[in-house]
This record gives C-alpha cells, sequence and structure tokens, in this order.
C-alpha cells in the first residue's frame, strides 16, 4: 500500500474539527496538497510526489462496500430448536396442519350448558338445571349434554357435546346436585372455539421473518420444536501487528494491548454473528499460514485488523498467497487503508480493517457490519440515519466521506440536534466511548456551518 | 380467583374492535353491566352478583407494576470476561493507571526525523539525512537521534527520544544508507502520542453504562480482561396446568400443548435476562412443591403462566405454603387475573401470568420486562411509546386499560398510522405474531375515533 502516494496520516477521528486549522496549506514550503493529507490533525502536510510515478489507487466507499456485499454468501439455512432460532431469519414457511385448541373448551370455571336453556335467567328469576358430572381440563375423552342439564368445568376443560355456553361460577350458586342460574351468556360466550388460537392452514412464520417470542409462541402451538433458519455466519476475529501483546500481558516498552479482537468480535456478536475471538496473529511464517488457513476453513468471514500499510508486511504476503487479497485506499476518513478478497478453496470472505482502535470500529460499521446483516438475510442491511441540527461548525476534507463520532439527542422543538465529541483534551476512545452516534459528512461537503443539518448515523446496540 | 366476582370473560386481546357490538347491552335480560363483563367477545354478558356477597378486588395496572418494581431486587454485581459483559451495566467506576500508547509511535512507515532539520525541505531543495539504523513495532528499548540524522521507523514503532516527527516513506527516495526527504510534516506530524488512546486517570467506563464495542475497547486499552458488571437476572419459566403437555408429544383430545413456558423464554432472554425454561408443572401435589422448591433456589425471578382462576387450584394452594401470593383481578384487557410474592427462605419474586398465550405475552410486555430491566439495572425500564393516528375506529371498557395488538408504520406525512390487527376471520397467535407494537387504549377512554390520535408502543426486538 505504500507505493501509492496516499498516506492518510493516523488513522483516527481525533481531528479538531473546530479551528479549521488542519485544512490550511502549510505555512513555509508551498507544496501541492494531496487530499489524504488535508485530513491529518495537526496541520495540512505536503506530500511531495516527486519520486513517486504511481498514481494512486482510490475508490470510494461505496465502490468497496459494494464488492464486500456482492461477494459475502449467504450461508444454507439450518434447523434449530425454536428457543435457538431466537433473533434469526425463518428459512422455511410453516404452516400449521391442526386447530389450537383441538377442541372447543371453557373459558373459565363454571357451568356448560345450552345457551337456550339459560336465556332467560335473571336474578330475580333464576333457571336451575340438574347438574351432571365435572370436567376438568386435560380430562379425555368428549362427554355430552341433553337439554335442561348442566355440567360444571374448570377453564381449559372440554366442552361436552350440545352445550355452547358456560356460565361463570360467579353468576350461579355454585350447586353441586342442582345449581341455580342467574344470567344466560349469549351461545358461544365464555367457550374458547377450536381454532381461535391458530386455525388449520395457517401460516405461522412466514419465510423471512425474524423469530422472536410471538412467532416462537406460535412455531410451539403449532407443534413445532424444531424451525429451519438461516444461521448465524461464524466470524473470526484476529489482528495483526508485531507490536501487539494480549490483554492479559503486561505491555513492555514498544508493546501495544490488542484491543481490537475484543471489541471486533463484541461489534460482530452486537451485529448478529457467532463471532469467534481467535486473538493476535503469530509473527513466525509458517504458524501464520497455518492460523489463517485454519480460520478460512472455520468461518462463514475472516475479520483481521492490522496497520496493513508496511512495505513487504508478512500478513499481507501470507495473505496474498491464499487468494486474491487487495488492499486499497477508500477514501474516507477515519481509514483510509482497507482490504477485502476471498480467500482458500472455500472462497471466504477475508475483511481487513485499520489497526488503530478507532478507525478499526468505525471500519466495521460502515463494511463488516452491513456484510453479516446480508449474510444474516436481513433485508435492512444498513442502520436508519436521521437528519440532525450540528451543533457545532464542522470541516471536513474535499473527496472524502469523514466519520465523526457525536452525541445526537432529541431537540425540544422536535427534531435531532447532534455535537461533535472533537475535543482534543479528551483521548480518542474515551471520546469513543461516549459516542452513542456516527456523524457522516459526505465527500463532496466541505464544511457544515453551525445550525446546519448533517446526516446522523444513531449507534444502538443490538438493532 | 374466583369469590370476587370479576370473571374478565376470555383472556384475549380477539375483540372485534370495528364494530362496537361487543359493548351493546344484552337484548333480553336487561342487568347491570359489569366492566369487566363488556370485554367479552361474543356480546356484553350480565353478570349477575346476586348471591356474590364480596366487593371485587380490583386494582389498576399501575398498582400492581408498582409492587412488582418495589419488590423485585437487583442482584449483586458480579465479575465477568468484558465479553460476556456485553450487553450489561458496568457495576464499577474503571479508571485507567496507563497511557495509551505508552510511548509515542510513528503513525505511519517513513523515517524519524527532528521537524527543524526537515522543515525547509521540497521537492525541488531535498533535505538530506543520514539513516541510523530501523525501529520496527514491537521492539523493545527506546532509542535516540541526534540533530541531522533519520531513523527508518514502521508504523507502531517506538519513536527515538529527540525526535519529533515522522517523514513519510512516499516523501522520501526510500534510502538506506542516507535519505532524501522532499517535505517536512510540522513537529508532531505522523506521530502518535503517549496517551492518545487513553490518559492515565482517564475513567474508561463509569458506573452505569451500557457496555458495548467501544466500551469493550476502552476497557481492553487499560487492560482489563475481567470487569463488574451487573448480572442477567437468572429468570425460571413454568406452565401450570392439567390439560398440557410438551411441543414434543401428540395432545390427545382434552390436552393442549405448552406454548408459554417457550414463548416467555423467549420473551425473558430478550429482555436481557439468563432464562430458563423449566416447563410443565407436575401435578402430583408433592413433586409439584419440590419443582417450586428448588426453582426458588435457583433464580432470581420465578415466571408461571396458568389459568389462575380454577376453585381450590393446587398450585395456587402450594404457592400460598410458600409464601405470600396474591392473585388478583387487575383492570386491563387481556388479563386481568395477575398474581405477584415473595416466596421461600430468599423471598425470590414469583409473577404469575395468565395461560392464554396472547395474554400472557402481553402481560409480560406489561409487569415481566420492567421488572426484568430494574433488575438489571437499566434506567429505562419501559419501552418508547409514540402517538400514532388509529387508522380504524376502536372502542375500549370503561375503567380497563386496554392492549391491542397492531402493525405501526410511518405516515407519509410524518408522524406514524398504527392499524389494529382486530380482525375476526384471523386465529389470535397469527395475528399476535403479525404485529409489530401494542396499541394502548387508557382506562378512561371508550371510544378512538377512525384519524384520532392513540399511544402505541413498538415491540422492538432487543431493544
Amino acid at each position: 500500500m505504500s507505493e501509492n502516494g496516499t498516506h492518510g496520516g493516523r488513522d483516527t477521528t481525533a481531528l479538531d474539527l473546530r479551528s479549521g486549522a488542519t485544512l490550511d496549506p502549510p505555512t513555509s514550503p508551498r507544496l501541492p496538497v494531496h487530499a489524504t493529507a488535508a485530513i491529518d490533525r495537526g496541520a495540512a502536510l505536503p506530500p511531495p510526489p516527486a519520486p513517486e510515478p504511481e498514481t494512486p489507487v482510490l475508490r470510494t466507499v461505496e465502490t468497496h462496500l459494494d464488492e464486500i456485499l456482492a461477494a459475502v454468501p449467504q450461508p444454507e439455512p439450518i434447523e434449530l430448536a425454536v428457543l435457538d432460532a431466537q433473533g434469526l431469519l425463518c428459512a422455511e414457511e410453516v404452516v400449521s396442519a391442526r386447530a389450537l385448541p383441538a377442541f372447543d373448551q371453557a373459558a373459565l370455571d363454571g357451568y356448560a350448558a345450552r345457551a337456550e336453556d339459560v336465556a332467560a335467567a335473571t336474578p330475580d328469576a333464576p333457571v336451575e338445571l340438574a347438574v351432571v358430572g365435572e370436567t376438568v381440563a386435560g380430562a379425555a375423552g368428549p362427554t355430552a349434554l341433553a337439554p335442561g342439564l348442566a355440567q360444571k368445568v374448570s377453564a381449559g376443560a372440554m366442552l361436552p357435546a350440545g352445550a355452547d355456553v358456560v356460565v361463570p361460577a360467579v353468576w350461579t350458586d355454585r350447586g353441586v346436585v342442582r345449581v341455580q342460574v342467574h344470567g344466560g351468556p349469549e351461545a358461544g360466550g365464555y367457550v374458547r372455539r377450536a381454532g381461535d388460537d391458530v386455525s388449520p392452514g395457517t401460516v405461522a412464520v412466514r419465510l423471512g421473518t425474524p423469530i422472536g417470542p410471538a412467532q416462537i409462541s406460535l412455531l410451539a402451538a403449532v407443534g413445532r420444536d424444531r424451525v429451519q433458519v438461516r444461521p448465524r455466519p461464524r466470524v473470526a476475529v484476529l489482528s495483526a501487528g508485531t507490536e501487539l501483546v494480549d490483554i492479559t500481558a503486561q505491555p513492555t516498552p514498544g508493546q501495544v494491548v490488542d484491543v481490537n479482537t475484543y471489541a471486533l468480535a463484541a461489534a460482530a456478536r452486537d451485529a448478529g454473528a457467532a463471532a469467534y475471538r481467535w486473538g493476535i496473529l503469530p509473527t513466525e511464517r509458517r504458524r501464520l499460514t497455518e492460523v489463517l488457513e485454519s480460520q478460512l476453513l472455520r468461518s462463514d468471514l475472516v475479520l483481521i485488523a492490522g496497520t496493513f500499510a508496511t512495505d513487504g508486511d508478512m500478513v499481507q504476503e501470507v495473505l496474498a498467497e491464499l487468494g486474491p487479497m487487495r488492499f486499497r485506499q477508500v477514501t474516507m476518513h477515519p481509514g483510509p487503508v482497507q482490504g477485502f478478497g476471498r480467500l482458500g478453496r472455500d472462497e471466504v470472505p477475508v475483511i481487513c480493517v485499520p489497526g488503530e482502535p478507532v478507525a478499526a470500529l468505525v471500519s466495521f460499521e460502515v463494511f463488516v457490519r452491513p456484510a453479516i446483516r446480508s449474510m444474516l438475510g436481513k433485508r435492512q442491511l444498513f442502520r436508519r440515519t436521521v437528519q440532525a441540527i450540528s451543533a457545532e461548525r464542522l470541516v471536513s476534507p474535499l473527496g472524502y466521506r469523514q466519520y465523526l463520532h457525536g452525541q445526537v439527542m432529541r431537540h425540544p422543538d422536535g427534531g435531532y440536534v447532534v455535537e461533535p465529541l472533537g475535543d482534543g483534551d479528551e483521548a480518542m476512545l474515551a471520546r469513543m466511548a461516549r459516542a452513542n452516534c456516527l456523524i457522516v459528512v459526505d465527500e463532496d461537503v466541505t464544511e457544515v456551518a453551525e445550525g446546519g443539518l448533517v446526516t446522523v448515523m444513531p449507534l444502538l446496540l443490538g438493532g
């Protein structure tokens, strides 16, 4: 990547956006300002491309995303126990062959009777019926009721043939041998009819429906304890970098804790994947190849975070041996180095994102989350965006799509207002952790005035 | 329960709301219409309370909910691995004792130098520096750089003492012994300074913050692989009913499949609980007591679905032996029989909801979900509601809060429009499974005109 002359400087969102100073040309040596250099923090840096004959390979966010979305497969449906199917999309058309309830039953405790026998009953002129036994819920076998008789029933009990109402116990004298009825329900009163909950031929859950508690209720009602679903894609998460040590180690001078496998595994799980945090890639070449080959065999998607800008980077070389892996400068900030390829015998998609932790999670939002949702079969791949009033002036480099962390809140007059978290005094990860949205400033916008409208992507968890 | 004379009829949302006929008084025997009778399906049923001296024990939704929320405890914080903490609330104030990065480092591949040595460099008048070695990312031990010299560095490598810029490799001739520099960054250019990501004393995650990918990133950065969180409450889910058989069994006449333990376990998990689906309670008394005692020992909350209106119901009797368990008529539809108590040695909260599957899930939304969220320590216990235009006329019984399933969608002119799923031709569970919201009609409202505003609670999963 280092050959194409577009180093975007620090892969962070840590720009001080309020001063606007970052876009000023350098003071002394007046050099042509390259677009990517303009997004650096301290000052616009003059990239002197004199000894660099190559033209930079730049691509837009959309182009890179389109390539990824066109290439990620949808894993084959699998059959899961209904409770394990929660949150997934149904991959079959489930039709009920039965009625639920399968029989007319009492909706409450009382006396099964014929409506015409009790229609005239009032508290002043009760109707008296002979009680012929009792049926409780769960009792097997239908019974029958002749005119002028009543049968004591509990809620859920099968209605005897001939009966078409249940007189609530509280409307009677609760008699055992004979019962005085003080009011008569209309025909069908306090009866749960066969098929009321589910009628035969009901499509319980349609192909493509997200399975939640209501769908699980319906699946159980039609007797399904297993169901075909779009499975969670298995995503392996790895970090590349000779400076990295695991979270449990005490970093020595020059070493940095591996943050990204934890953060990206959490993000992948939040997006709906079955995330597997492998950890830091080995630095020994043969072992590195083994690990990558092994993860390609076990995963539907491999996600690697690292600083892929080094000359002769071993991870890039080994990835290239496993298939057509391309690293590109994407016109976004943070970024810009993003990689994608389909590697190994099964052409498993591999997405590489920058190693800087803020850039890693922003890249996940932009490229990986939609890919995981596509693999899950979801129709809505992208987070909903809203227009919000910017509480501060924003500046943004021409030709680059800028993603800024912010805090969006409802405006008292309706609508939304967003405040960028761009204060230079607070450390970057802490700012990201305080954010509840990404502000998206398009490629052709270089300035948003205070009070101007910007596009905001709320980062709701689990959404 | 059957003593207090307020049988609400069928515990369903299956009212035909469009005709309004359900609220008409019965045609022949003109009896005083009891509020609860008015919510029945077929016709308003005349409850003749002549032989019932007890005054009905009615309570509002708010009173019942307040009792539950005041009684559910917040489980003690526990320590979890950071990835297991995802989605939970942080139960400690995590402060970073270290800076991240711990040292100034190169942001990209290039040459570490002193800013003043390269300030005057241009493509036409390059500055030449002697290269004194190379430092790669992860290399231990600091080096130093004298004036007039440069050191080759890779991204992430520790900056030698004395250097304050990194000249990008692409701005140079990539020399090995001597390097020609074609432009000079300002002081600090392309350097990631110690503490840029996390500065010492940074509050990484505050007490009470929901832990998502960004918080996990920050926790990992400060070297935390475990964190104190509010744990997921352990919720045992059981069904009561002699007519019930498990989903895997073929129901014989009179039997009904247990739907509720599946649906409620899914709903509890969706609300954030660690749900344990126990299944159908035994009908043998000693075994029933054993199961309930055992679940009280193992759970933070016990949830039981059943038709708790039967005289001398064995489950109610056994629950009463375990502690003060109260069943009440709550002025809501569907409902109305709701139970709550704190049972066993540890006074574990036990919530009983109706056994009819639609009423069970509505009762879960109204009473159980807020209780689980309270146990998780969440500040926002209730789902957000919106006002929506009703696409149809609605009628509702006076004095009862009615919850209706509906489909809410955005209105082209802004705002929302909601359509109740009240068609009598479709089975009830299928209607519930098609709903994306609950329409809430307050106690004092008996009619909502077509085009009138109603309160709508969108049922987003995972929200």
